[in-house]
């Protein structure tokens, strides 16, 4: 080593000692990121099999390429659940406790699979619906960001209502990463949802959202911006969508006390931030529309058009 | 094998038995995730020779280096369209006649490749003249993500043409997982288009887009929300922008019928689902600014400012 | 070879004859992306030790473990630095000046990681307050990708005020490209900022954003768009953000001499075009919600809802 990285280095221990907060040094082993987004993925192909294969997948196989990749999830979603608790162990919960509950928590976990290919389904099918750009369900599957967004939510808030701490947000944050939809994993989502494009729609960890809701990008369900912070934990932040709500692009819903009631339509780019019945039809007020007068219509057809 | 992960099995393959539609099991070979994401990549080495490369090219190794990935992508690309075809055949072709209809159309997409590059060194140039921010057009190329967006589109585009199922969608979820731009590979795009930021911005597949086209993140061109479904399909849903518009942020345009006409300046976040003639400017209402009264300033100098 | 790899190989290089712009052939080495993310990776644990490693990083090994990667970071920096300078040097440096200054830049730089740790802590601490729905600071610098978005800006930021071309943007665009946060390296950002989900957040080149900052995803720090194009460099073009100013999900800010007063709030989805004073509250006007008749409701019921 030079005197140049012995001095920068001493610089940044002198740091390290000094600012806490931001190091996390001789604590509890956190759960790892790698394991946690490898397990997501081997739990994708547990709910969409033969989706991911490089070749077709037999149902003469199938029985051995299942329980290989259950044995291989089993094992190591437990080791993550464990560390989890380790670091963060749920009320009364002794150190001897924790890897009976890990384990607990990973079999009733696996469970649910079914249950959870079954909502999948009901998504699938509002996607291929929905969308007259879909050519087929295998092109819903194979190529709607959407399909891997909701089914690693349904599986996050599976976790999360069993309290295990930050693996849930840690998948959230991979598929929000790879699709652009941040979906917080304690939101309450029914059956046949359908997020079209996704980049940029939020939806908080309070909301309560029904059957048959048609979202698209950039949609937020999010919460009042207030002074209460940390002390607002577990109150209601969010709003409650009811069933067959369609949202349009880019609006933004506040609230734990907005309702927006069941068959409405929100229109594109809205902030609403109180509750709508039944059946409503919300929109902005209509645009201006100013043509510029022949002076300026010389102007305009240069490239860029009317200043703002 | 365990009794656990037996058990666990076993409740997977019941539901793999009862619940279809997300499964793909003794199906056709769909095309290659892996497979058609390397091959883009490849693509775009051959559309901007010299960038992606971690030292210099020389104009006397270009010609070994260009005929090795043009021979690498050719083989490649011609085994994913055969999967793309068998899984969805054109209209009255015969299995046998797969194989040269693949040849063919993979001969034809890469004989247009010289075609592609003419339209993106027009967008090149039009993100270089456009922001201000840009030091060289080697900065446009390197660091904007737009420049993969439009080329991965412009690829799409000719394969989407040559009605190739799911490989264009493939190469259009993998641009815009990565940038955040949804471009359907059906829209028709002209010269000298630039999308700035880019992320959340959608295009929809019936767009039609003329030259000169200018716009930011988060804009949407996108198709009303109608019971119709699958049975649009085919129909032009997507709205047309004229020759030299600007479209602001977060501006979400709706409509197959809609037309933005030449010249013209939308708005941010601006909802429209009518068309405006040539030279338009288009704006929301005013916003409202209300400066909370003198008591209430003490309040507002306190973090987080007024409640909304 | 076979003859059709030698024609379309033969057709493209005529394209790479006559069309320029868009190669970069025979040229100065540009920065490598590859070693410049995986200096990044290096700079992030740099920053936060101990949460980037898969088991628990001890005091005892944080000498040795942090003395290794500076003296991987040194190197690998000073390289890329050196590729910057040489493709866009410094006004009145020669090619004999090149390496020293790009000795004493990658010096400098590391030099101040303490101080933007110092920063850093401020932004996580602003996180975990503004958010109930953080469980722990833990959880923020996990699994917030904010975090991930404002270190590298606090880091690329350095790097552009010493004018080094071309690292700062592929740095941001890195972290755009993961997190869905389009943070020019000019930007000037204060202490304790915070943008919660993230995802479409703009902030150009010359903002300048005061202490105490919250914002959403979807917000828009941006430019006007005009004719100037490049002929506007190194003007202010983006807005003033001053102390305290929350802004929600959305908002589009523009112009370089637009500022939001100290406290105030900016709703969501509002475009704002001019100055604000000391704690405004900026609204876009009400929605119209309009409940369709009770014929009507029989439709609303029925999904989707009204139509637009």
């Amino acid at each position: 080593m030079n005197v140049t990285v012995t001095q920068l280095t001493n610089q940044l221990l002198a740091s390290y000692a000094r600012a806490g907060g931001i190091n996390h040094l001789d604590g509890k082993n956190l759960p790892s990121k790698t394991a946690v987004c490898g397990i997501t993925v081997e739990l994708l192909r547990l709910l969409f099999p033969g989706f991911f294969h490089d070749t077709v997948l037999h149902s003469s196989e199938l029985r051995v390429e299942t329980a290989a990749l259950m044995d291989s999830v089993l094992g190591k979603l437990e080791d993550e659940i464990y560390k989890s608790l380790e670091y963060h162990p749920l009320e009364g919960m002794a150190k001897k406790d924790l890897r009976p509950a890990a384990q607990k928590a990973t079999e009733e976990f696996l469970s649910g699979l079914p249950q959870i290919r079954e909502m999948l389904q009901t998504d699938a099918e509002a996607a291929f619906r929905g969308d007259p750009a879909a050519l087929s369900k295998e092109e819903v599957i194979v190529a709607y960001p959407f399909v891997e967004a909701v089914a690693v939510h349904r599986l996050a808030h599976e976790l999360y209502k069993k309290n295990i701490p930050l693996i849930p947000r840690i998948m959230a944050e991979w598929a929000h990463s790879r699709t652009g939809m941040d979906i917080h994993p304690g939101a309450t989502i029914g059956s046949h949802f359908f997020v079209d494009h996704g980049t940029g729609t939020v939806i908080g960890e309070t909301c309560e959202i029904g059957n048959h809701v048609k979202m698209y990008q950039g949609v937020g369900l999010v919460a009042r911006s207030l002074s209460g912070g940390q002390r607002l934990r577990g109150q209601k932040r969010h709003p409650t969508i009811q069933d067959r709500v369609t949202i349009y692009a880019g609006a933004t819903i506040i609230g734990g006390d907005t309702v927006v009631g069941e068959g409405s339509t929100v229109g594109a780019n809205v902030f609403l931030s109180h509750s709508v019945p039944p059946g409503s039809l919300v929109l902005p007020e209509e645009v201006k529309v100013k043509v510029v007068s022949k002076t300026d219509r010389a102007r305009a057809a240069a490239w860029p058009g009317p200043n703002i």
